[in-house]
């Protein structure tokens, strides 16, 4: 394991956080599956907490829990409804342009997530290390170049920009998931029963905990 | 159980089919589930049997298995690469019209799969019932309402119109199911685990054991 | 021109059935396209009529105009949400299974079309022309192998009985168009613009007034 | 119209490229669209470059010929095969990933685009303005949050970071088209005739002409 731990002699310790339902559905995989993580992955301690879809409370509720907890790695999961696999993300982009209100009725069009912030924020997760090892179970996985422009691209470029205002060691990063079958009606929806999104996470958690470079991986996008 | 047997005591016999790799893929996920299958489900023998991808042939070799081993029910499988969940078929029709060669070079054009029989075959399974016992297995499932113009829809209908034409009991469907995601490189493809792959036929057989006439279900489609 | 008229002297007639919107939708592609067709094409008289989307009804109004008018051919025009091309019907099936209620607010599941009457009728529409002809305008296009089990593929079945059940010479088939652009708000779902959707049905009812016999293409479906 | 222009009598200039095919295909929509414009639009002089789909030399021959012509803005065009509309760019990513070599064999893993450049730079043309410009010729179009990791997002990048690093005002940015119909096999794959892509993007450039700002728009992405 490459990381250099300060004075602990303990394992690693992985945030994992999870949205609320929004846009008119009732469940949120992303929580669900979150909240059925086991509470250790690899020797690593899993330690989860539920996330306002909202802008702005996102970041303060995260980063409250970073500063507090100080722990290794974070991964922020999210839903992203109609996707058909588990996608780790790359990249996060300092806007905010909502297609739909937030749960607290905000609905920023073409604001920046932190003013005079970079225009974009990578992921400091091992992010194609986490693709790899989301295939080696069974799961279709690849990596988006794209969080969107709503809370999720917001929540993390929120908590990456804190961690590097801080200079901070912590890597840090975000993965969608698919609907689950009971949200979806129409047969032309993917979804991924919700034992495989949990299966899917816990192998990207392992890649955390034991990759600390990221691998070499064909996993581009030509659009 | 609703099935009528006539003087026999033992258990109910299921014929499970699975065609061979075709279209330039090296495996078949429908072959590869059927094998995985228990050699019994709910009570009932599963009998299973490899399919060449072959029109003619695919249907000499299914319905002498039927006429050998006089099973209860028979349930063809094959692979929709494309589709994103489990989809039971509904109808099979009298045409052969192929995109692109058969397994040993075939392509027949609008020709019919049985010279002068009736335009199309309804599945005599309980497609509903199979679709929501797939559904309770957390899987997502829908009702097809094409098998296309290729041999599966080529075996259906042979199977379909060689049990009717003896005028038996034995009632008979396809099963369509996803690729695996083994086979698909595209993000935007769907997939299917093998594993949940296995848990829908098991759950499909389930249904079919314990439904003697299929159930009221919303599951129609618009087009 | 491949038709034999018996005493005829005058050009071909062609009735062109639109549906009115459904669904929730305020307009209906289909309707707007058949509405804006040219009074002839190719030579032919084209002859357009409104029908509502109602279970039963949408055959009454359609036969009863066949009675009068006497048409050389019938093509019903209707909206599939969601398909990226203009396809041509091959099959209409003789079921109802409605997955919303029709406009009437009937749901009929599992219901025949016409009690009696055979399992699907294919449509009698020189179908793979019409797709080569649309292709040739630069426009997609593809042969489908399912209506549905809506109202769309209620009357292509009703009006196809009704024409079969006279011994009747009138060609009869559907054709299914995608939204167009004012339907769509989600950037993943596929829409035509309407000028297009006019184009593509004028290119197919002109290969309906030059085929008396369809032509061979490669247009089937593995699944 | 809002371009200061530094003594200039004349027109505004904007210079349009389009990638040549790759990946297999034969033709490019976007070279084929681009060659397809006229040479004047809302006034202004639009001035076509065929760009090679490498990496390096397409920045290369782009700067080359902004550093010549000096634009008041330049649009890049590209192929994006499966998506269903006209997309305007919004930002484009410091990240060489290819999923497939370019036209000269390259395939760089995970390289930046310039070396110590920013994580991103975003579009500096109006492309909510472009967005609702095609979508009142009643095209389908949406703002896209990736470029992808080929030479699309490439060219866009390095086009961004010329201008900058120059401090200029030129405006640029990058436009994906989807596939023409003549491309598309697979009748699931969504398309747009050459017409209509020519018509997007002559609307797109109307409304780089008349907007100096952008406008405000619904138009974000939840994922």
């Amino acid at each position: 394991m490459m990381r250099a731990t300060l004075g602990s002699v303990g394992s690693m310790k992985i945030l994992v956080t999870g949205f609320d339902p929004f846009g008119g559905e009732r469940i949120n995989p992303a929580l669900e599956a979150v909240r059925a993580l086991p509470a250790e992955i690899a020797g690593a301690e899993v330690v989860t907490l539920e996330v306002p879809t909202v802008f702005g409370r996102s970041i303060d509720v995260v980063t409250a829990a970073i500063d507090e907890l100080r722990p290794d790695a974070v991964i922020c999961v999210g839903q992203a409804g109609g996707r058909p696999d588990v996608t780790p993300e790359r990249v996060a982009i300092n806007v905010d342009d909502a297609r739909i209100p937030d749960n607290d009725g905000n609905q920023p069009l073409d604001e920046p997530v932190v003013e005079g912030g970079p225009a974009a924020h990578f992921a400091t997760l091992p992010v194609k290390a986490m693709v790899q090892a989301i295939r080696e179970e069974g799961l279709a996985s690849s990596l988006s170049n794209t969080a969107g422009t709503f809370v999720c691209n917001h929540l993390m470029y929120g908590v990456l920009d804190h961690i590097a205002a801080r200079g901070g060691r912590i890597r840090a990063g975000f993965v969608h998931v698919p609907f689950i079958p009971e949200q979806v009606a129409d047969p032309r929806v993917p979804s991924l029963p919700l034992a495989d999104v949990v299966r899917g996470l816990t192998a990207a958690l392992t890649a955390v905990v034991s990759h600390g470079e990221d691998i070499s991986l064909v996993a581009g996008a030509t659009h």
